[in-house]
């Protein structure tokens, strides 16, 4: 099919980067709620992020379901079927962003008590800071078309995962200064697990959009070098 | 199309089931080396897993092309199209459990040093067991299109939960018991936790299965009761 003649079919793709938009609206909010909950431990607000979850999952089978049926009538070719794959792949990354923000939001349920000490929660603030604008500009680079906005976001993972690095060994020190805070502080470690690994969700969408922009795939993502193992 | 009346696709339909039991077997090896490598802190073992992760990752990208591009030429309705949908599905989830195998033999590399005790690891190998036999039982259902067997393995995730839960308890205790041992209990901590959601992925195939051959969703996921948080 050639391609911007068939305006039906642009229509669909339109409407279908305005799901892809929705749903990384709502993975955006539910990951910084489940954060905002967990550094106050508001467990009404770490309650109302899981249940919100459900919707992400539905959008994606709806967006998934609607790619297959786009390439089964449409038979598309070259650069309109690398935006349905990638289409596909970023709902897919997206409703796991969901995922991992409702773990975190899980985790102030089972902490269930006002955190020791504030301190332990300013590293995890910081990464989520970082990996939430990671989101936000690989978002933005998709609805843009912007291949290297999208390589930018790549390049700009190694900083989440330098904090993470950080966090856990302070989060070590912490347990082995005061074993009371152990529980916390394994609770903890599995949040800024969370965030670092929608950092490289962030990094996966990155490569989704420069390969639907240019067709050709960026260089392999770096080795990480990662004493904290993965 | 009608069913069973185009040989070739047939024939392409088999094909594609032979690179998922390919896909099977290299994630039910990675992920069982990965464990031993872990209990007897084999680190040349370690290294070994890590590196195979790339031929998965391959197979994956090159059964996902695959079928895509049989989706694009074949127009496929209801089972086969089922079939093709399913086998996509099959191999993301089977790519993400060599991850997580992987991440396992990472953390092999991070502890690097002789577990303290063999009793950390016991727990780790009884719920790798479990999990290894749920991703054997699965990958058999899938071959067979047996969506009984497929029920059964959803029904037993349960059960490595319920190990996993036990798991996280016995090494806060020990944690909080001996703080020389915090390093390695957090290892250990996020294997176990990796463990877990193999199993949860041999689940997401199940019921994968299940949809293939019956047309119909398996019921709802139990909602998981996860004090340990997510």
């Amino acid at each position: 099919m050639s391609e911007h003649t068939v305006s039906a079919y642009d229509e669909e793709l339109t409407e279908m980067a305005g799901k892809i938009a929705e749903m990384g609206g709502l993975a955006e909010q539910a990951f910084a709620d489940a954060v905002a909950a967990l550094v106050s431990q508001d467990l009404e607000l770490a309650r109302a992020t899981i249940g919100k979850d459900a919707r992400l999952d539905a959008l994606q089978q709806e967006t998934e379901a609607k790619l297959i049926e786009m390439i089964v009538r449409r038979q598309p070719m070259g650069q309109d079927l690398r935006e349905i794959t990638a289409a596909t792949r970023i709902a897919n990354d997206l409703e796991r962003v969901g995922d991992l923000a409702k773990n975190v939001a899980k985790r102030v349920i089972a902490i269930d008590s006002d955190l020791k000490s504030k301190k332990l929660a300013i590293g995890v603030e910081h990464m989520t800071e970082l990996a939430l604008s990671q989101l936000k500009q690989v978002l933005d680079a998709y609805a843009r078309k912007d291949a290297e906005a999208a390589r930018r976001v790549q390049e700009a993972d190694a900083e989440v995962d330098a904090i993470y690095t950080s966090i856990f060994r302070e989060l070590l020190t912490y347990m082995m200064e005061d074993p009371r805070v152990i529980t916390q502080c394994v609770h903890l470690l599995f949040c800024a697990k969370n965030i670092e690994r929608i950092g490289d969700h962030a990094t996966n969408i990155a490569e989704n959009v420069y390969y639907m922009v240019t067709g050709t795939r960026l260089p392999e993502d770096r080795v990480k070098v990662d004493e904290t193992g993965a």
